[in-house]
């Protein structure tokens, strides 16, 4: 058995301003993923012509198309990993990873972008979902006629599970709203830097019961990416490698979260992120525990989410995520600090490509909310699409 | 660095009965790749529920889907390979190579599926292939209103080129298709095992100027699984492992080839296979040669494809791929036989997965055109869309 670990780092990063909706809707996805590229480049130290691999997930974008804009001599590796949203995204990087410790190639970069050009609309029915056809196939064809049309509906039906069995309140659901807005305060880049408050919180427009508007990511048009090379190679780039310790993807059976509509799945599970096995990989790779890290990334595109995410990574138990967040423990004087940057909440929604970039930061040591001496951070991909992923980032591979 | 070579085998295939097209649109996509599974996993010696992870090209199967259908416990790896058509069917090999090698999974399946249910048909103008959009953007955009629809088209200019610049004839074309009737002449599950002369392939239909219909693939309704693991787990399955020595994709830069539509690519590019770096690619990381092969499988969707892939992987030089497939070096007597199972041309066209199986029944010495001690098996995947791909298969791990 091949031991991936550390084998791989993260030695670059770079992306677009982050956009409104629309705002980049002439420039393309294409411009967009282009300009992330080349400033992901320029910050690891190579020319975007070095880069000889593509890996992503959920992406408009062919490898080929990217690798002809910048003259490339030779496109070596392309990989694309299943699941909607940014559920999968470590998937992608755990791709980057494999392909650059075994050599297949130099440098792979792991791209993802957004913008509303393409008809394709989160939050709006499945059935207009960009897939240009009238008709609905697949499990869609058994939620959509009950009205299960959008992400928000779906997801809505799991937090109310949650309230449910828990006694999880829509307070609680606020106070992850509330820590995203207090992080991103001071970040010049967030989007919403304005705090709220609980009553702001309930103040905002229902959407789908239990979800107001402030329990959802903003809609943002955007370009990143991130340069993935060798351990070897990464010691001669500018900065402080962060080395992937552990990348992993995964689901388990009759995994259905907010997508209860697709499978019937025991009741344990309903009110789950259907992450605890992705969890146990992500540790067991990694040799480390929670216990280990110094800062977190969770992918937060809706607030109850970000709950499960917590519980079912070990941050507290089954059922306590709601007192969990509503106590404090995200900030960054807690055991934990969780989304300094501000999140999908507050800075951007970048389906967690950000939430990489903000690890590689606090590796760094150049956060804007630093947590000092940072060196293990964990990424949780999101909870809903199947299947899901995780991963930790390193700036000590020993 | 990580040395990947012989960490991997293929230790199972699986197939539905090929179809005619549209004769599974009933079954549909999941059902026949379902099937494909099971009689892979039989042959693997394993149950469908063992399959932790799935590995594809350009499919419509998600793998969540999949892996609920056989209550797996568990789904911890999936991936994509970019790319049309069988242009990188090698790279979900790569990719399968990596997962079981480095620990993300056990057991991965590689998976191909086409019925006629969906709507995309091959052959026909890209408008209508299935975008389900009256639109087309990228780079079809600017191709498609000089006429260059389909894949037949665009092939044709590329054939052209060649017989331009190296005098290549029809009668040479005809050669191809004529052996690839002549080996599935015994072979019963071959969709066309009728021999044909030279005067059949010049009198059956013109479709794209230079390409007959006798140039061209059949459309064929299909569904594939290939079973690749460890090494290790390997030699505790039931037949012989073939073990994956080398799998690479690659596309050079202004890779253009049949797809010239796309991209300005120099003049010697132009009648190309766009595979010469990819072969290097897969010799290298091999470390083989043309000469220590026992048998290759070329991809043969289009008769002077197979030309260019025999020239730009060594067979013969450039240029004389005419003369090398009309002198009868294809053949079982020649210095190395070429699909002895019919291929894409008269077996079935399977976007390059029954190339895989019968590499894996000559290493296991079971085919019915046995290449008597074949142990190391090359396996080219489509020339066209890029990127493309190569692999080489070996029964001799050492």
């Amino acid at each position: 058995m091949i031991d991936l670990r550390n084998q791989a780092a993260v030695v670059g990063f770079g992306y677009v301003p982050f956009g409104k909706r629309g705002q980049y809707a002439e420039k393309g996805h294409l411009r967009l993923v282009v300009e992330a590229v080349a400033a992901a480049c320029a910050d690891a130290g190579i020319t975007p012509a070095d880069v000889d691999g593509y890996s992503s997930y959920y992406t408009p974008i062919d490898p080929p198309e990217l690798f002809e804009a910048f003259g490339a001599k030779q496109l070596r590796y392309t990989a694309q990993t299943w699941g909607g949203g940014g559920s999968s995204m470590c998937g992608a990087f755990q791709n980057a990873a494999m392909a650059v410790a075994t050599g297949a190639a130099d440098y792979v970069v792991v791209h993802k972008v957004m913008t509303m050009e393409a008809g394709a609309r989160y939050g709006q029915a499945f059935g207009q979902m960009g897939q240009g056809v009238p008709s609905i196939g697949g499990p869609f064809q058994y939620s959509v006629p009950y009205g299960l049309q959008a992400p928000g509906q779906m997801f809505a039906l799991a937090a109310r599970r949650h309230m449910h069995l828990y006694g999880t309140t829509t307070e609680q659901f606020a106070h992850v709203t509330m820590h995203a807005r207090a992080m991103a305060a001071n970040n010049p880049e967030a989007r919403f830097r304005t705090p709220i408050t609980v009553e702001d919180h309930h103040a905002s427009q229902m959407i789908a019961d239990p979800l107001r508007l402030f329990d959802f990511c903003m809609e943002t048009d955007y370009g990143c990416a991130v340069v993935i090379t060798s351990a070897e190679r990464a010691r001669d780039c500018p900065h402080p490698p962060a080395y992937i310790a552990s990348a992993a993807v995964g689901a388990p059976f009759r995994y259905g979260n907010a997508l209860m509509s697709f499978y019937n799945q025991p009741d344990e599970d309903f009110a789950s992120s259907g992450q605890r096995a992705v969890a146990g990989e992500v540790y067991r790779m990694a040799r480390m525990g929670l216990a280990d890290m110094d800062v977190a990334m969770v992918y937060d595109h809706f607030t109850p989410m970000v709950i499960t995410s917590l519980e079912d990574f070990g941050f507290c138990a089954k059922g306590e995520g709601g007192p969990y967040v509503a106590d404090g423990n995200l900030g960054l004087d807690g055991p934990l600090p969780v989304n300094p940057h501000g999140g999908n909440l507050a800075e951007a929604y970048t389906h967690g490509m950000t939430h990489v970039n903000e690890a590689v930061r606090q590796i760094r040591g150049t956060a804007i909310n630093q947590v000092p001496g940072a060196t293990n951070v964990l990424v949780v991909g999101g909870a809903g699409p199947s299947p899901t992923s995780g991963m930790i980032l390193t700036g000590s591979p020993e």
